[in-house]
């Protein structure tokens, strides 16, 4: 299907405030982006480039006054989402090179704490797709996707104290969980279609079966029309804003996907 | 200054051919991109890579049939060219790692057989930006450009034997004169703001200085207005579109370079 | 100076075990290796590859029974540890895009919760250098260093409860502190010349003034003799040894570092 | 099997001269390294890089005097040089990213001039590795293998006009055909057990059936005992030494590749 996205932050900023973006769609395998716009009011310079995770990032120094950044894009992506029960656990020395980072811990997936809690709810399940599944199942069941119930990133094991989270929250217990099993997960930040209330949003994947799967537990039945920003190991690695210095928030975020009909002319 | 620029490409397809496009701009320190439009026809399934130079690199199968691409940009880019006489020459060993590559010589720039040849058009400047003027300006006095007359690349010894060459030909022989001093120097493929005939440009950067810096033989004085596409050792790394099977190539090929007032909103 | 160190790590299998391994120091800037050995006992397939912060890893899948590896390198690594006072802080802005993941947050440096504190420790010290020096002192004087007090990693946070930690404990403090003041901060794993007891050591950097400088809070004062080994984030991304599967530790690890009088012949 | 290999090169410098040294056979798949040495006398800063074709890299300059580098490593490499006639073509859409850049005509292999002959030598033949195996039956009947005729590299095109060469230059002639085809080639320089006369060694890789395989024109019948030391796209990529300034040449070079009978203690 066709989306149009959109994304505008506004923030009132005091001091020259250096930012790193993260709001450029990659065209991929996933997704192609056939039209795109990245709009900074003021005009300063910026200048790009590509993290260690392959996402293409945008560095500024934002001046004092208000200060608004508006990206859009036209993206081509998947109608449906692949599942694939069955695909087999790759064992851990025959995963590409590049996969590897995403097993170990990180800021807000302490996977080394929840090896008895993944094998348990994971058990009678065939290693693979079928744990991931078993996981984003448990996730739905067990722990309340409530939109807008944090702003701070807390971790995999304080959102299991909590049993509640925001998007952002189930997928780092669902990533910190499969690393657990020695499945490389990883955070994907982005857009979804007829996501409600409309925002940015956060969901993980894992690599099963030779390649990496989309997983979503806030959603009761996935659908298509996931469009990818940025990847990372977790949320420290994917804000889609990074602002350095006192602290700076949005003063307003508007978030909009469309859906289009066709290619756009 | 923003200018707007504008790439279409029209081909007949015979059987199922293999593409590898570079006609993506990078937002970097040079310029940043506002808006940028992608189009292939009919619809094809895309997916997009980094290559060992940085460029954003596109992949598809096009089906039999006519077959066209069109890519479209907004881009921020300098008035000015910097222009630095006297900038020094940075000593191999001083030389960043990334830079090495551009010193070795390449398919179309056969550096190890200029050493006499450059030093005799360099004889008496400073070393550094200086020779690389001195040899930008040779070529402008001694190889004819005329725009439309080879449609496939020729070496640096080859260019040096006609006399005369394309954009694309003038620079391979700079690049050759340059690494024959032991100063890198790269090809970038790109647009300028009315080159005449509007066409697919090319020109050469060398690093001295610290830093890299624009060349061009074909223009009598260098203005701003360049907007780069693609960057490699030489023609052979950027290529707007490799074809892979039997030969195809454009029927058609249409560039536009507007300048526009002032940030498209 | 030329030091000689030894590393064996001696496990007991029971089931076949993949190892990513991080035990080849590389020559760089800081040190140069003149000779290496590495050697597996039981003799199995190893292969090579490099992470994504530079760091060679070696993977392996260890048989069930005894397993032994023994590395060893001459190394050719610094008589002193280079300070430099007054170094400036490096405005995020103008930080090399390489350094700027060794801004975040990660598994074990919960920076983004220790501006408070870093701004206590170090107020009235000029920004840069002399900050992290006022970091490294202050860990000195408040975090007791008790070698062979703990083996799993904990956090910056935990460490800073306890108030005593083994020098990957220090150094994880270290870095969540200067992370929150906006100065790039990374773990490094090594060896120390002298170091007593002898032991695999951690130690951290911090970028200022344009480059990576040293900072150890276990020594009181800083000598040369550090040989790097592996540069990360923090401990989840250079653990000499990575284990998947059921849980395995060294029976035995055995380390050596001699200081020989010349170049090996 | 094990071996031994040895390569000492001297020089006698009358400048300093900055050179790039790839003389470090890394561990991989293909190879495991146990021990390795890298003597440089007299002693100077060398410093390593990693290059953009994975292949590690010593940077120094060199004093005036005699100067000479020996490197020595401890090899497991294969008995046998896997064949596997039938493999099939792999369609470029299908090669990984990172395979591309080897279909590229380059400095010594002008792959875009041999359509026509590499269709008739391997015209009957099985797309895929049948048609490589068929190239390098050609050469070894067509093409002189007379090691030490040539100090510098010449180009495919001259290869053939000369009808014999040294094994860069069968390997090169061997890469232009095989891309000719759009199947992608590379270069090897290392070392081969018993090679005669003993010295450094070229040789060539093809891509097919998803996976490199070796193929040597200059040997009879491929044996294993092959230790590679560097990759590129021609030996502009994989100078063992290259040399900046005023022309320096070995004035000796010594190499050396025994059989060990088990491990090393």
């Amino acid at each position: 299907m066709w989306l149009r996205t959109s994304c505008e932050l506004t923030f009132d900023i005091y001091v020259p405030t250096p930012f790193i973006l993260m709001l450029r769609p990659r065209s991929g395998y996933h997704q192609w982006i056939a039209r795109e716009e990245y709009k900074i009011k003021p005009s300063v310079p910026v200048y790009e480039f590509t993290d260690i995770y392959g996402n293409l990032c945008q560095r500024l120094v934002a001046p004092p006054g208000p200060f608004s950044v508006h990206t859009s894009a036209d993206v081509m992506t998947a109608d449906y989402i692949d599942r694939s029960p069955g695909a087999p656990f790759v064992e851990v020395q025959n995963l590409p090179d590049t996969v590897l980072s995403y097993l170990l811990p990180s800021r807000y997936c302490e996977s080394e704490k929840f090896t008895d809690m993944a094998s348990a709810i994971t058990s009678g399940y065939q290693m693979g797709y079928d744990q991931v599944w078993a996981i984003e199942t448990w996730l739905r069941a067990s722990i309340s996707y409530i939109p807008g119930s944090s702003e701070i990133p807390i971790s995999a094991v304080e959102v299991n104290q909590r049993q509640s989270g925001v998007c952002r929250d189930l997928s780092h217990l669902g990533i910190a969980l499969c690393r657990s099993l020695s499945i490389p997960a990883r955070l994907v930040v982005g857009y979804l279609y007829e996501l409600s209330p409309m925002d940015l949003h956060a969901w993980f994947e894992a690599y099963v079966g030779g390649r990496w799967y989309t997983f979503d537990a806030t959603q009761t039945e996935l659908t298509g029309g996931y469009v990818a920003i940025g990847y990372g190991r977790d949320a420290a690695d994917v804000a889609v804003s990074n602002q350095f210095g006192p602290p700076v928030y949005p003063i307003s975020q508007h978030i909009e996907v469309q859906l289009i009909e066709q290619e756009p002319d």
